[in-house]
């Protein structure tokens, strides 16, 4: 099934103990996208970029199958820009520069094909903006899961409690759950989320994995114990590009296939946390993928 | 099988946000007495108490058929006390008094029945105390678990990593994991402790469950998300007592076997933090207890 994301495409500049990356493909939709391409195909990426931002990336979309029709181009700008450095742990990263420039004034317009779209991934942004995305569909998806961040509940909260009212799953982070609800229990937050419009509610915990919410039960979703992670960047939005490449692909919002699709994101956040911005993502085989869900499996099984 | 505890048994007075408990019973070795009671019999409990221990805290022993002759008193002497304060978020506490009195100079005796316990959990204590419950067994037990903390490393790295290489399974926290190997990465962290001597390592990660390394295999139990923390003193203690309470039933070492104590250890958690002190542990009935490990199947339960 189609897979609109809706999200960041950016410029980032990253680094950790391990050293610096230099000015690499970043941004929200770039790793939902490139996540949810190893999983399904007919990805349609809503999105919008500078004159500086370079070909060989959207061919690297395209190569992955990802449409970049609704990639607005505006030639005078220049791409979004972030750059940050991540503490010794890896847990805490200070942010150097965050440069909206073309982000700044993105009144996202969907091509006609994708008003279609089954399944929709609004990535982090103003709400303002899911909501224009949201508007523009003519017939009402199977799923629209949507991701945000405290600065929103700081910045504009009326507008983010609307757009959350019109979504089916919120991704947010421990303390993001906690500032969103008012409770400091996940149970008690979750719950309140709930009433706030989306069925389901996935509690993003990093290293320590992912819980779902939905009616009254409740799934635990590991991450993977790594012995190396180079780069955290983008694995909160590699884990919803898997998630909902998994839902599209198999076309089925049945909280069991929720639990798949949480296996799905954490596997491919595991690998996205390996190297340096996308660079694992867009090496990885069919193989490595089934092989590390096997890794999952083993992780969490037991026989009582 | 035999299951040989020995650790503190102590006064608390614990502060939360919701209350204060009073001077209650508390110490290592009393939470893994009465969490491994509810799973096993034939458990002997090696410590020491003042005078001021009542007999009621005896009998209560007794009642969940804990034996008692390993714990000394001396009448002249007081019970060890700690008393603490919990901060609104229950993750973070202060220590306001730790009274050892005659936990100072405890130097334990196992009585002749104890010297041939097949199941041997080493409450948290100085590493010289638990050498030397160990240098009086007189076979080989089945398995030897230790606890430990960071100021044993800091206060006697020597001793600590004596008994360390004498023991099968080690449980730390996170932190403690780390300063114990000089490696971040709990992966890289079991790997190293590994080598010391214990073929297990658990690390326990509080609210977010705990992990087991076993070769180059790992293992993720869950924590239960709960609505209410009341108390999460003992919680690791708990555990502990869950976890070895399953092995000595059982009597399997196996890693398939170990897989499930850590499900029993962290279901036996997840009770005692929902009340002050020992109260939950001391009301929870089988029924609860099968109920809970359910929620914990379904908690995990994936079908790839």
């Amino acid at each position: 099934m189609s897979l609109l994301v809706v999200g960041t495409v950016a410029f980032d500049e990253i680094e950790t103990a391990e050293g610096k990356s230099g000015k690499i493909l970043g941004g929200a939709a770039t790793y939902i996208g490139l996540a949810a391409s190893q999983i399904t195909n007919d990805i349609r990426l809503v999105s919008v970029v500078g004159g500086d931002f370079p070909h060989a990336y959207l061919n690297l979309f395209e190569k992955y199958q990802i449409d970049t029709e609704g990639i607005r181009i505006i030639p005078e700008g220049k791409t979004f820009y972030w750059s940050g450095r991540y503490h010794q742990n890896m847990n805490h990263r200070d942010t150097l520069v965050t440069a909206l420039n073309v982000l700044a004034d993105f009144d996202p317009v969907l091509p006609p094909a994708y008003r279609n779209s089954k399944y929709i991934m609004l990535g982090n942004l103003t709400p303002f903006v899911q909501k224009r995305v949201i508007e523009q569909l003519e017939s009402k998806p199977e799923l629209i899961c949507m991701d945000t961040m405290n600065f929103w509940m700081d910045a504009c909260w009326d507008d983010l409690l609307e757009v959350i009212s019109m979504t089916d799953v919120l991704t947010v982070n421990e303390e993001e759950a906690r500032q969103l609800s008012g409770e400091y229990s996940l149970v008690k937050a979750a719950r309140k989320i709930q009433m706030m419009g989306p069925a389901y509610v996935i509690i993003k915990r990093g290293e320590y994995g992912a819980l779902l919410f939905y009616r009254e039960h409740m799934f635990n979703a590991p991450a993977m114990p790594l012995a190396e992670v180079h780069d955290p960047t983008g694995a909160g939005d590699t884990f919803a590009g898997g998630f909902m490449g998994y839902l599209a692909k198999v076309d089925d919002t049945s909280f069991e296939s929720m639990k798949n699709a949480l296996i799905y994101g954490s596997a491919m956040a595991s690998f996205a946390v390996e190297k340096f911005g996308t660079d694992r993502l867009v090496e990885i085989s069919q193989e490595d993928i089934q092989q590390r869900l096997i890794e999952f499996v083993k992780l969490v099984s037991f026989d009582l």
